[in-house]
This record gives structure tokens, C-alpha cells and sequence, in this order.
């Protein structure tokens, strides 16, 4: 079967795009090795892309109690609740590699509840899942449930927006037929050898 | 009962929020004759509020097939199915606004089947409920059904990311328990005597 | 687009109705002015008509720890989750008249989470939510949470019994697309100036 | 285990009861040689009671395409949706009696689907569970199939309205605790010999 | 109507089946003086029969704390949420001989919450319907509730293999629309007499 | 974080087992080159061991025009839709390697339909996702469907059994907490050096 396109939507040429917007992807380009399809597919509406990457960088990039694996936990279990083949694989990676765990990823993708997470990381994806699922009913007890880990509202507020924003990502990369890089998949999955 | 804030997190103070966000309020106050309370409350994170609304102004302000009112239906059909009190409450009062026609709002956040639309606006929600509710199987004849009514890739795209950047909207405010300001209600009601 | 019908069905002629259905018609004119669309609708089957407002009146004209406003809210949260705009719409007004509160039905109608309730109607508004959908688990638990709140069995005969009968009305209402009179959607929303 | 009581609330003596709601009562004990428990139960309210059989009567009692055993089929295929017992086993028994069919009742509480049933009563039975679980998505569609099957709009009506009836029976049954007697499990289940 | 097969598939021939198959078939002949279809219908895949038979038995006839009858209302129950007609009706069969109580396999069909059932077999149904409908979920207060009352970790075992083993059961049934022996339907009604 | 056992219940020590059943195990960790460790943790019941096995084997060796891979994939999307993580992660292992497709487990366990399958494949699947969630929905024109694509009725029977067979699997590992080896995850994501 040969392989489907990374986009239902054109996916512009790099040399055509506005400067800024190439200058983000050269930059992830160098840093990963390669151009990961999400840049690549919504750079066919660039002001988008802008909102979309300052967006992401302002909630995954900051300071706080979450770290970035667990920012990327948040995103996993989001995306495969959202059932998004992109970012659970792309994600996927990502926590693989900040938490120098090959298993974690696959683990949360199935089933957060049987993964080898503490228990503090177990509430925040439990907290993602109620902002994924049924935000309406999130309630004082959720935070204080939160606060009594440690995690202080400032986190609270960043569990919900990731999980909100990741849950647009998802909306989108479905509704567009975003493909995930070949690389992601193997990424990651041995760390000692790295 | 006395009035509950409109957020849990601290409402920053005017005078000490950025140039550009203090403008940005500035001129929807006086456009509106109130500040939206997503302003005041999103400001309390200004990089995000920065993100928030460039994405929003990429969706909403845009051309296409798409009407200014056609672009609120999707906001308040997205908002009702996620059960967020501030999206629908402010989003409805622009579909009331926008297209003249005050009952509408009203009608779309029960049950869209049964409101006053075309067939064309009824099929532009149903993809949009796909997508807020099930985008992992959105597919090839959802393409082709909205395009038999007129629309194009971009405009689907447009549905999809609306739908996507409201739904990320829905789930924030419910986190954050955003209220919506007491003007929206009446808004857009008496068309006639405007 | 013209208005569509108040019916699938035919709507009878006032004058060819039977004694007891008009003169009852003719009150509720006099008294709001209008003639709400169920009463004409559901003209079409006189035996039912008679049986329907009879079992209404038993249950929303009686006496008890309830109000009149709070019987109307468990009318508007139970017409919500059925998605039944007639009802949302009609007795969302009454909401607004008995409780004198512009801005409640509205709120009740897309999260009473987030609704200016006491945690007394919060309470009664959460037990209307699990008879509407999922009434084959209610449990002493249930009983006992109420009676907490000062409300007696008879008060949850009748809470349980208005959700009920009002679950019926949203099915009917639906299943003959009942269109709500335009009247009510304005109704109640500038108490001040009554 | 003694057995429990055939309701949460207090079952009237006859004696007591007003005069009307005691001939309903001589009447239809006299017919099946005991008292269905929901006649004891409701007579707690009279005026409900009143209501109650009445609509009842309206709707089962009616002419038209629907034979008694389908009315009853109605009931037995809702009633099970909503998990009542009370009404699964009492029009089960009135289901097996008007069919002369000693398997039926059970098969339709279980799956109409693969119940010994026409396509004719497949299709009644499938727009019920439409009307019992999402009724605001009613259209043209679902009365055009049924008039395919040389139903009429008033059966149709008939359809929704016992489905709706019963819904809100199935409701108050299940929140008072309404218990079937005995006597129905076993009637009916050995037509030959009755 | 004439009776539809017990089967999608063809059905074997007694004569022609396999000595160990034919001395089941012949035991449970004897014993029930009927051959129930599951026997007749899986026989048409010889070693799928002899593995589903082994496996049944091997949880079906085994020691514990749950008894015959207690093992065949966890299949009534788990075979109701997944709507199979087949094992609803031929095992509620063998709950009213076991338990020697003619109305309770009706009962936990409908809604076990409201059967004659001790607060132990409510958590031991409560439980198969945990693992039934969202096994995922399942944790350690799950084992810690069944030991309050007087279960051990093998009877824990047992609950959830009979309810994977009976939901495994309904699946292949519903699939194969096998049918019920018209004998159970009325097996155990009359226990007095028997 | 120390990692937790394979089972909540005790794992037999090899030496103990039935000879039977040792040999079934030092077969299989010669072959895979090491013990999975559904082997270990359900052969704590000797009896259903055997029974699993040959249910297994029945349904996962025999001939058809479902290839290995094929009858994999189901098991990946079933355990998926169950969140069952060991079926999740030791199957997708199996789809890598009988498919020499190192990306196509990740996807089927994420969402098939996005997956890089053939629409004869995708039939199967979906007809697998219908036996999983709605068995009882199960109708001629599923079959109609399966046929078209050159599948024969003894096919679709292995659909049916094998997604059965697996949610009866996934039920009881999630039940038992049964954790996969760790070795499963990393199984054939490299298939041109293998």
C-alpha cells in the first residue's frame, strides 16, 4: 500500500512560506532531525500556525510544577481519549523521551489507570480526563483534590488548558487527516542505547 | 444570592496589564459598551490571552462562505453540546446580533435540528457536531456531503477549526467556572428597535 | 425563510372544539395574553389534552416545599437534557416570571452546575437529572440526600413525578416538532421594568 | 427474605379512597381477579391517579392501525430500555394475553431485534426506541418509513405518545420503588391451557 | 409466523459429529430432557465447542463462596446489559431452579438493583457489571468491597471470569442470532409444583 | 518507581505446574525467548488455562481467508476499545511481525480508521467493532457487507469469535491487573534488521 498524504489539505512549499513560519520549522527541523507533519500541514494557514505554535509554547514551555513529561502525559492520554493517531504518536514520544521511560507512553495511550505513574501523576490524568470528558461538572473538590498533591491552582490551570488545547489539536488533525512522521514511532523506545 | 465572581483565578487589575492586551480590552469596550468577562479573565495569563485571541480573530474574521452569523451558530451548537455557560450565553447574543434574527440563538442551543436554518446551515452543524463529538471518524463523505451544499475544502476546514478552537474555549471557561456578563443575555433580542 | 408549522400535525379550529378544551383555552389567553402552542397542539386529541393538563395541574399547581419557580426549573433542566426546545423555551419564561431573575433560565438550561441556585436546588436539580436518566438507580442514598435539605417524601414524589411527566411532554413535543410561540423568548427578561 | 414492600410511599387503604378511584379499583380487580399493584400505589395522589388512567386509556384503549398487542409491545420494549421493572413484567404478561404468544414478551424486554416479530412491528418497535432515547432527532425520515408500512400520522402519534406515557411511568415507578405482583410473571405463559 | 432457525449457521448432525461432542450432547439430553441449542449450534465448530464447554464448566461447577445459583445471576445479569436473548433466558432458567425463587431471574434481567437479593449478591452483580461494562476501571476497592462481605480473591477471580466468559458467550450468540429452546422460557416458573 | 507484579494473584512457580501445561510454557519461551505472562498468570487456574489455550488455538491457527495478521489486528482494535493493556501491547507486537509493518499497530490501536489498511480490512474491523460494543445489533446486512468483500460466512464467524474471545480476555486482565512484559513492546518495530 503506498503511503497516504500527511494532509486531506495542501501542504505548502517551505520555500513559499513567510519568513517567521519557516524560521520555526527550520529550527525544529535542526533540533529533531526532521520537519514534524504538524508544522508542515498547518502552515497552510499561517496565521493559524502562529496562533497554534504560541499557543502551545505557552502552556507547554513554561514554569511550574507540571514537567515537561507530564505536560506530555497530560497530552497523550487527552489524544487518545480524542482517539488523534497524531498526537498519541508524536506525544507519545515525546514522553518517552523526557521521562526516559520506553513503556510509559503505550501505557497511558491504553489505560492511564494501569500505567506505572505515582499517584500524583494518576489525579492530574484524572482531572485531564473530567476537563476532556465532561468539563461541566468540574467542581471546588477537583481542585482540592489537586491541591491536597501539592499542585497549586496556577497547575490546575495548566492541566485544563493543555487538555483543552490538545483537544482542539486533535478536532483538527482528525477533520484534516494529519499523518504522523514515520520517526515518532520508534522514538525514544531505547533509552539506554541513546 | 450575591454574585459569584466571574472566575476562580485573580481578575488583573486594568492599569496593570500589558499595552497590547489593555488596548486589545480597550477597544471591545467601547465597541461593546462592557468588557466581555473573557477578557478580564483570560488576561490573568497574557501570553495565553495573546494565543486565545490572534486564533480567534484567524477563524472568526476571516472570508469564505461562511457568514459572520453561520461562524456563532457553530460557536453556540459547540457550546451547548459542551454544556458552557459563558460560550453560549455571549456567542448566542452574536448569532442573535448578526443575523438579525432573535429567536435563533435560542433555537440552535436546544436542539439545531429544530431551529429556523437551511438545509445548507443544518448540514454545516452536523459536521460540526462530528467534530466536537467524534472526529476520529470523520471522513471522506462528510467532505462530499458539505460540498454538494456549496462549500469548499477551506470553508470545511473553517467548520472543523471552529469547532476545534470553541471546544478548547467551552472546556477552559468550565475549569475556570467563567461567567458570563450579565449584558450578553438581553443582547440582540428586540432587532426591531434597535 | 417563512415560519415553519406549530405542528406536524393539524391544529384544530378554536371553534370546533369541545366546551371544556376552549373555555380552558380561553383563560390561558386571557391570562398571558397569548395561546401557548401546546394547548393547540395538543387539541388535536381532546382525550389527551384533558388527561395531559389535568396530570399538569395535579403536579405544578399544588402545594409543598417546592416553589412555583423551582417546579419550572426542574421543567427547564429536564427539557435540556431532552433537547426539547418547546419546553426549554416556554417554561424557561415561567422561570424567569415566578423567580424574578432574568438571567436563571438561561443558566439552568445549559449547566444548573453553574447556575445562581442555592445548594438546596442544586440538590433538587441533581436527583430531576438521575430520574430523567437513569431512574433505575435510584437509591435510599437519594432519599436521605434530599430530606438533608429540608424536603420531605412528598416534596421527592413530586420532584421525581414533575421530571417525569415532563420527560413525556419533551418526547410528544419533539416527535410532533411543537414550535414554541416566538412570545416566550422575550418573557421575563426586564423584570425591573414590569 | 421477606419480601419488600410494593413502594417507598404510604399504600392507601380502599376503604379510604375516594369513591371514583375505588370503582376504577372493584373494576379492574374484578377483570384480573387482583389489584395491579400501580392502581395501590398511585392512589397515595389521587389526582395523579385520575390523570394518569386517564391519559392511559386515551392511549391503550384507542382505535387504529396499532392492535392492543402491539400497543402492550410498546410498553414492554420501552419499559426494558429504561429498566423498570414493574412494567416489563406487568405488560409483558398483557403482551403474551393479546398475542396468544407465550415467548414474545420476553424476547422484546430483551432485543425486539430478535424478537418473532413482522417487519411491520420492527419498524413501530424502532421508532419507539427512537422517541425513547433521542427523540429531538425525530425527522421526515421516521414517518415516512413508518407510512411505508401503511401506518398513519395518528399512529404515528399513537407511537410517540405511548412511548412517552410510559417513559414517565417507567420514571415514577423506578424512583418510588414500585413492585409488580407476583401474579404477573407467570400469566399468560401457558396459552393453550388457559 | 413460522419459527425462524436457531441458527445463521448450519446446524450438525447429531450422527454425525464426534463420539465426545455426541456423549455431551447425549448427557445434557438426558438430564434436561431437551438438547439446548448452544450445544447444537457450536457443534458446528468441533474444537470451538470443546474449549467453550471446558471453559464453562471449569467456572460453572467449580467450589467457593458463590454458589449455583448466585454464578447463574452473574450470567443473567451480564447477559441483559449485552442484550443476548439466548443466555437471558436459558440461564435465567436455571436461576429460578437453583435459587428454587420463580421471579427473581425477571428480576436481575430488568435491574438487579431492584431484585430480592441480599446486599452481598448486589455487590457481587454490581462488580460483574463493573468488569461487564468498564473492566478498565477496575481497582482495588473493587476487592476491598467484595471482602467486606466475606468473599475471598478466588471467588473475586470467579465473578469477573464468569461475566468475560458470558459476555464472550452473548457476543458469538448475538452474532450467530442463536435462539432459545422455547423449554426454558418457562422452566423453574412454578416451583412449588415441581 | 519499583515495578509492580504481573498479577494481583499469586504466579504459580514453574516447577508446580501440571505437566500438561509446563510444556505449553517451554514451548512458548522457546520460541518467543522468553514466558509472556498471560501464560504465568492465568496458569494459576490449570483448568481455564487449558480451556483459554484451546479456545485460542482454535481460533487463532485455523485456516481461512483471514491471514494471521489479520486476525491480530482485531485483537489490537477489541482490546483497544476494552483498554486492555496487555492485549493492546503483546497483539500489536504479533500485527508488527506478521505484518512486517512496524507503524500499523500503533494506528489500528489508536483509531482504525485512520490506519493504513485496505477497505476490505477496514470491513473487518468495523464488523469487529460492532460484535465488541452492539452485538446485539448484529443484522443480515453485516454479513451482506463482509461478503462483498470476498469474505465467506465461516470468516465472519472467526470475526465474531475472535473479538469475543479477546473481550472475554481483556475483561479478565484488566480483572487480575495482568501486566505485559516488557519485551512485547518493542517487538518488531524494526523489521528490516530483524
Amino acid at each position: 500500500m503506498s503511503q497516504p498524504p500527511i494532509s486531506r489539505f495542501p501542504v505548502p512549499d517551505l520555500a513559499a512560506l513567510p519568513d517567521d513560519i519557516r524560521a520555526r520549522i527550520d529550527a525544529v527541523q535542526e533540533k529533531a532531525g526532521f520537519i514534524p507533519n504538524v508544522f508542515l500541514t498547518l502552515a497552510h494557514r499561517p496565521d493559524e500556525f502562529r496562533a497554534f505554535f504560541a499557543y502551545h509554547d505557552a502552556l507547554m514551555l513554561k514554569d511550574g510544577n507540571l514537567s515537561q513529561g507530564e505536560r506530555e502525559m497530560i497530552v497523550v492520554a487527552t489524544s487518545s481519549a480524542n482517539q488523534c493517531l497524531y498526537c498519541v504518536v508524536a506525544h507519545g514520544a515525546l514522553v518517552r523521551i523526557y521521562e526516559k521511560q520506553p513503556l510509559l507512553a503505550d501505557q497511558v495511550a491504553v489505560n492511564y489507570l494501569k500505567a506505572d505513574l505515582t499517584e500524583r501523576q494518576k489525579a492530574i490524568l484524572a482531572y485531564a480526563m473530567k476537563v476532556c470528558e465532561r468539563s461541566h461538572e468540574v467542581c471546588d473538590e477537583d481542585y482540592a483534590t489537586l491541591r491536597r498533591y501539592g499542585l497549586n491552582d496556577e497547575d490546575i490551570w495548566d492541566i485544563a488548558s493543555i487538555t483543552a488545547f490538545f483537544g482542539m489539536s486533535n478536532r483538527i488533525a482528525n477533520a484534516i487527516s494529519m499523518r504522523p512522521n514515520d520517526e515518532f514511532f520508534l522514538m525514544g523506545r531505547m533509552p539506554r542505547i541513546r
